[in-house]
């Protein structure tokens, strides 16, 4: 037990968890908070009297991110358009239609407004592309060295469709596991635009709005059992997180998983595995054997799911362990992030 | 124009004013952003096809703010306490029941656990305390020296009741200008703390949650017309902006306004006007001459509005404008808080 923050408590992966669970789950735990859904369901029934009913009314997803991505600006995106995809996505990914953003802002004294103002373009285009509406926001300053630029904290609500029942914890053996498209792109973007390192071919984020996406999925196929965009911690800690919830194993084909010849070399070049990077516009998806070829259709015929694969199944067997049949013939054991791969990379 | 922020950027006065109207509304403004109000209001119907109207539905209000505080502890509060009740009160003074909150943490590597623990505690109690619940959250970590220990982005959803129509747009000549009580406290309890002046009597915080009082007034007397929370700016920014909104003036009687004498000495010292000091839980209230007796005594009964008082009224001369009858006998105009008076204060 660390006595500090590291930042590898940043990373998405073992040590954000035991953070959440050892501070904020142990001390403001509740039902909602503590089943770690990439956004709260709250019911909103009226407080009129005479119709008060907490159950009724409408159910909203609701969630929060803050941004402290450096540099920020890079291939393919920048902070603003981070901030407005990011939020967008969990509320998607739990099935609800984004509507409504908020925004804050912490800018370092010294900031320079011109940046600002590209940012905040940014992000009236991401909310553009997206169909949501920025509605309310905050500004603070913070003193030269205290800050860095800019952090901005999204939060989204978004309105749930009653005909699905997706959850982090409804994977159930024989299910089949999809990713929408090639891993690792967002994280090998921000690490080699850091370095400073070129690649043959440009890497670019993959930063993107899902909700289209995944309303065109829930539309022909609402018997999805979970989604979750793999952000950071990558693959491997969104897989673990979703064998620890549902209590079921994963079996992974290594030769299934698309990614990019060039983050490929990059990853080679840097020694990080593929699994472990972050994604900005990728989605897992859980669904029963018998819909997943309809599922795949759908997705394939969605600019954003072109390249889905089908990459493992859900198992009875080692419940809570993701495992991999490895392009060599073996198997190993795919554990959560456990250090801080690269840090402040959303 | 500046071209790089500067701390007055943060101030909650003209700078602050400025800043939005030149980036952040110029670039993303729509009617409900626009309107600056101290929370969003949004109509949310079902997604439904059989009843899509978006106009169906209960109304929320939503919105955020960001706390940089420094120290983050402090007499009467800690940044925790802040984050859930400044939050809980821009729901609170558009009129809304405060539910549901998020809560995104920005830590700085290196930030002790067990004061992070400790900030997390005060936030339950908090949210206990205000009858809100912490739904959702985020953590990520900046480097050493990229941050300052915590930053804290809360974001609050409220229900709407249908009888009343606050808006900082609806204060009329006539109109009396209510305070809930004694102002400056927070801010110069931050100031001196920092500074580490010492008085004879203890300054604190006037932190706490303002939804129980504004139930009570609402509920006694649905025509208030405006509610809004003096936070940073203090005083004379809030008057300013509800006197350029409502386009009325504003005549104050300097005699009337509640100051602690802890408060005006510190005051004195630090050559300040406790008029520009920021409040936390505090609330300038317009309402009609014919009601101000009754919701006096109303809020005369809650512990939070004891030391409530009748500072001024709305006038139809000076629109725009905020002037004082000063206790030496003449008048004065109030102005927006010009530059940084206290940086970090919330
Ligand atoms: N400080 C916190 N307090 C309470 N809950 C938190 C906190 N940080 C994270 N959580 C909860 O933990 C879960 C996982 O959070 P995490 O931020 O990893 O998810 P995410 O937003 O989907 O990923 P990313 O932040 O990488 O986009 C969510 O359910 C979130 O509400
Ligand atoms: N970065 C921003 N983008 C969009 N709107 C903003 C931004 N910052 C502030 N606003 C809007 O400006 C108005 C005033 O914001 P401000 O933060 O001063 O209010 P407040 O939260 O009541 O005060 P405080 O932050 O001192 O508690 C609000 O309507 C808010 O939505
Ligand atoms: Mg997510
Ligand atoms: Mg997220
Ligand atoms: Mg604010
Ligand atoms: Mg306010
Ligand atoms: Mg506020
Ligand atoms: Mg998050």
């Amino acid at each position: 037990q660390h006595e500090r923050v590291l930042l590898g408590h940043g990373s998405g992966g073992k040590l954000s968890a035991d953070l959440i669970q050892r501070v904020f789950l142990k001390e403001l735990g509740n039902d909602v908070l503590s089943s770690l859904e990439d956004s709260a369901t709250l019911a909103l029934g009226s407080l009129e009297p005479a119709v008060d009913d907490a159950r009724s009314g409408p159910r909203i997803a609701f969630t929060t991110d803050s941004f402290v991505v450096k540099p920020l600006f890079f291939p393919g995106g920048d902070i603003g358009k981070l901030a407005v995809f990011g939020t967008v996505n969990d509320l998607a990914v739990v099935g609800a239609t984004p509507l409504y953003l908020s925004a804050a802002f912490i800018l370092e004294e010294g900031f320079e407004i011109e940046l600002l103002r590209r940012i905040v373009i940014s992000m009236r285009h991401a909310c553009d592309q997206a169909g949501v509406t920025l509605v309310t926001g905050d500004t603070k300053v913070v003193d030269r060295g205290k800050g860095d630029e800019v952090f901005i904290t999204t939060t989204g609500i978004g309105l749930h469709a009653a005909n699905h029942a997706l959850s982090i914890r409804n994977a159930r053996p024989g299910d089949q596991i999809i990713v929408s498209g090639t891993i690792g792109d967002h994280g090998m973007t921000i690490m080699s635009t850091r370095e400073g390192i070129e690649f043959e071919t440009a890497l670019q984020s993959d930063t993107a709005p899902l909700n289209d996406l995944t309303r065109a999925m829930l539309d022909a196929c609402p018997s999805i059992r979970v989604m979750r965009d793999p952000t950071r911690g990558g693959v491997s800690s969104t897989l673990n997180e979703l064998a620890t919830a549902s209590n079921v194993g994963i079996l992974l084909d290594e030769a299934s998983i698309p990614v990019r010849p060039e983050v490929h070399s990059a990853c080679e070049m840097l020694g990080l595995d593929p699994m472990y990077v972050a994604n900005e516009g990728k989605l897992i998806v859980v669904v029963a054997e018998q819909d997943c070829q309809s599922l795949m259709k759908v997705m394939k015929q969605h600019p954003l799911g072109r390249d889905a694969a089908v990459i493992g199944n859900v198992t009875a067997d080692h419940a809570g362990m993701v495992v991999m049949r490895t392009l060599v013939g073996g198997q190993r054991v795919v554990t959560m992030l456990a250090g801080e791969q690269l840090p402040r990379i959303c």
